[in-house]
């Protein structure tokens, strides 16, 4: 074992490689705070370096835990005790950014907010938002193909990616970095590595897309009483607002009043809690027209019956507490003592019946049972927050086995954002075939024929 | 071979399998109209009769040639006289259209105009166009991930599909046909599929995207003086009407000049012909003010310098007529003795150097040269139609080194849309690399092991 972290010294440099107390210094994930267990951590500046360090693993068959931002939700990235760790923090830069064909070249370890920030300079947006986006990294977003608040209008991660570069595990560097929204060139290589949790290949460089930055943003936060309502809503506001909808996310009661009681920091939008409380987006170009037909299309909503009640945020401030309850999953899963969070997508007309369902069998075998809802709604994306008293984590099986089961009937996933990871490795059955499953192991052999890129994670 | 199709035939019905001269009685292809040469055309009814024709084509080595509407442009589904065809022509069924999840499952020989008008019947919208929309298949438009003239918006044919079942060589059916915009368990091993122009297995069917149907639609032609100003005038309309601009097309007078002149029912738009004639379109949700943002937007374009003439397309007629020019490549191809067509992209502030430089250069080799160029350009694609007198066929290879190498080294592509079939495949390495190239045969040969699937075509 000395030999080989001798030899990833050589090609890494000093500061390319944590060992120790330096890898113990590190958390986990965002998830668990306990140190990190890697056996060293790897923290090259450049591809090359990458190519060089990768051979030497592949050589010595030590395994390789990509580590990004660390936020992912499915413990994807952790580490055994034999296994290298992977940190593309010193990687970190935007190469270009191109306004006139809006397109960037990041380095896999800029951080999504890094990324906002660089667009938002040039008038351009760069389509993908997700809560963690101080921290989540643009290698670690493709590896998971993240998702956030707009999937709706732009697609998940994978439709903002147009070339990459990535190092496999036998140090071979493979790269297709054209700016181009139409490249029909054999098969579209990328597509593998997008979403793999880093299991054929280390992602360390992209070309992604950019949008022009729109010059108007309307947020509202309205009230509805049903869910029937809430689809009703949904579809109005389709067809109404078209493509300047942006966001349409759903707080259940239950999350509503969860985050508010323990969280005095948020002001109360409503009196009374409302039974669905949405909260809507449209951007625009007409600076002097978008607000005005918001507050129009909204009334028309009010007057329909499709909501009882609306807080609309004109200024950044207001927008920003609005959206700071939505964001609160600090305080979500500080007070929710042993909760499990989930993360599920099904057809839309069916998500109210799933989830009342579910919260009646959960009540019904355990009586302290909570469930918090609330999710992108939009794209049939919800967030179920589960906790189960003193009875988790022993009853985790079971409880999965609840939340799960019925998806595959309703033609829904078990994973719509996060990933499959570690944690959800033992469902991954219930919603691919036996044939998928083949194929991608098949797949993995072909990338990784000693399995040294985060085995036994996905599968 | 008798054993062969007597076996193919059982598994089929009489009328599911063609030999002799009803398939000698079908065109090669769109663009290449003498007999078709191949052995047998299977017509399978149902996936289940397909599966079961694979394993006898896999049995007895026999290769098979996927056949959608024949409109492809690379001779990609071109079959000799040892290989079969297949036609799913039979398979031709809308199968379920969900305007609230706005999903629809459709057979892949559904042609592309009757998903278009059974998507519109529910106020819902397909989001991939183009002129030969009343021939293409789904199933062929998938195999080689069509583009169109959405794409600025809505992405190429990869971004509307949610779910596919597919069969390969061996028979095995492989389906994952959820209606979700999110679904994270696992490889997206359909994306696989997506432009694989029939070499990994054959599409059955698919679970695609459908959007809210636009309630307006603005169109107008543009007279347009220099490159530097269309690209002036695209950075303006994006800034200004954001995701309401769904088009931005160009011709240069090249081809206004050649498809005018050659067919006397088109009427001039233009006293005088431009330098450039954009179509520019705009769809909203907003019936009273659309038209004039969109008159406005124009005179602002006008204002500005950015275009010196418009002509306002404001009847359903009238965009026709506009349409008509831009999509009568019949017209474009049967006036240019021996022209061969082009789909290249690349950055599109180098689209005008590359084509002046291109004629340039042609000119100087053979005088007779004619370049035609018009294309999509909003995403970087053009299209050019070249004639070279008496030298073409013979100097088609110079020509293709001539139109190609150039791309390299502007990160441009060989191939935008129409894919690789036979025709680009000497030329695939200028795009992809050796590292690239070799990964997609592994992959071809874990999914194919027999070669049986379109042998030749790609690579
Ligand atoms: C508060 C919060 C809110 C969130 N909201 C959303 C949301 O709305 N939508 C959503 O989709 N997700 C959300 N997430 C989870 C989401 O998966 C992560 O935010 C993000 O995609 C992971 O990026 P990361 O850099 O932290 O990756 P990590 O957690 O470090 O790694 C994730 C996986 O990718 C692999 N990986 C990392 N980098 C690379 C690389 N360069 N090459 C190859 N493999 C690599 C790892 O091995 C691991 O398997 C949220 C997380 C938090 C904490
Ligand atoms: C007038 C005209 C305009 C066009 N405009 C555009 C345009 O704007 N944008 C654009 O992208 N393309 C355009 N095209 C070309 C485009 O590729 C085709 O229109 C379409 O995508 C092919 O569909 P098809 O059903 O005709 O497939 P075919 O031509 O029959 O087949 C194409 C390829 O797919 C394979 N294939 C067919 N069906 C299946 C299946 N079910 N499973 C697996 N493989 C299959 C074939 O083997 C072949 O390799 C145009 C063509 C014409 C004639």
């Amino acid at each position: 074992m000395q030999t080989f972290l001798n030899q990833l010294e050589r090609v890494l440099g000093g500061s390319g490689l944590l060992t120790g107390e330096q890898v113990r210094g590190r958390a986990s994930s965002w998830l668990d705070s306990s140190p990190n267990q890697a056996l060293a951590i790897m923290r090259p500046e450049s591809t090359e370096e990458l190519s060089a360090a990768l051979k030497v693993c592949n050589q010595h068959k030590v395994s390789v835990v990509a580590m990004g931002g660390l936020t992912g939700l499915v413990n994807g990235a952790i580490a055994s005790t034999s296994e290298v760790g992977l940190s593309l923090e010193r990687m970190n830069k935007i190469v270009e950014l191109d306004p006139i064909q809006k397109t960037a070249v990041v380095e896999a370890g800029v951080a999504l907010q890094v990324l906002h920030e660089a667009a938002s300079v040039h008038d351009c947006h760069f389509a993908v938002d997700l809560g963690a986006r101080g921290s989540a990294t643009i290698g670690g977003m493709i590896s998971t193909n993240a998702g956030g608040t707009e999937v709706l209008r732009f697609g998940m991660m994978r439709e903002q990616v147009l070339g990459l570069e990535v190092v496999l595990a036998d140090g071979r560097v493979m790269s297709s970095m054209r700016p181009l929204l139409k490249n029909n060139t054999g098969y579209d290589l990328k597509q593998l590595f997008i979403g793999a949790e880093g299991t054929l290949g280390i992602v360390t460089k992209a070309m992604v897309r950019l949008r022009p930055r729109p010059l108007t943003h309307c947020c509202a936060l309205l009230a509805v009483e049903s869910f029937e309502e809430v689809l009703q809503l949904l579809a109005f506001l389709q067809q109404r607002a078209g493509l300047s909808l942006g966001t349409f996310e759903v707080m259940w009661q239950s999350f509503y009043d969860h985050v508010l009681a323990n969280n005095k920091a948020h002001k109360a939008p409503f009196a009374q809690s409302p039974a669905f409380t949405v909260i809507v987006e449209c951007t625009g170009t007409n600076i002097e027209a978008d607000q005005d037909s918001f507050e129009a299309m909204l009334g028309e909503a009010f007057e329909q019956g499709l909501c009882i009640d609306a807080v609309l945020a004109s200024t950044l401030d207001q927008q920003g507490a609005i959206w700071a309850i939505r964001d609160d999953i600090e305080t979500l899963m500080s007070a929710l003592p042993n909760g499990i969070m989930f993360d599920v997508s099904l057809p839309i007309k069916h998500i109210d019946s799933y989830v009342e369902q579910l919260k009646q069998t959960l009540v019904g075998r355990w009586d302290e049972a909570q469930v918090i809802t609330f999710g992108h709604v939009g794209d049939g994306n919800i967030h179920l927050a589960i906790a189960l008293g003193k009875h988790l984590p022993a009853a985790r099986d079971a409880l999965e086995q609840y939340v799960y089961t019925p998806l595959e009937g309703l033609s829904g996933s078990i994973s719509a954002e996060h990933g499959i990871g570690l944690d959800k490795k033992r469902y991954l059955p219930l919603n691919r075939s036996s044939e998928e499953i083949a194929l991608m192991k098949q797949i993995k052999a072909v990338l990784d024929p000693n399995n040294i890129l985060n085995p036994g994670k996905i599968f």
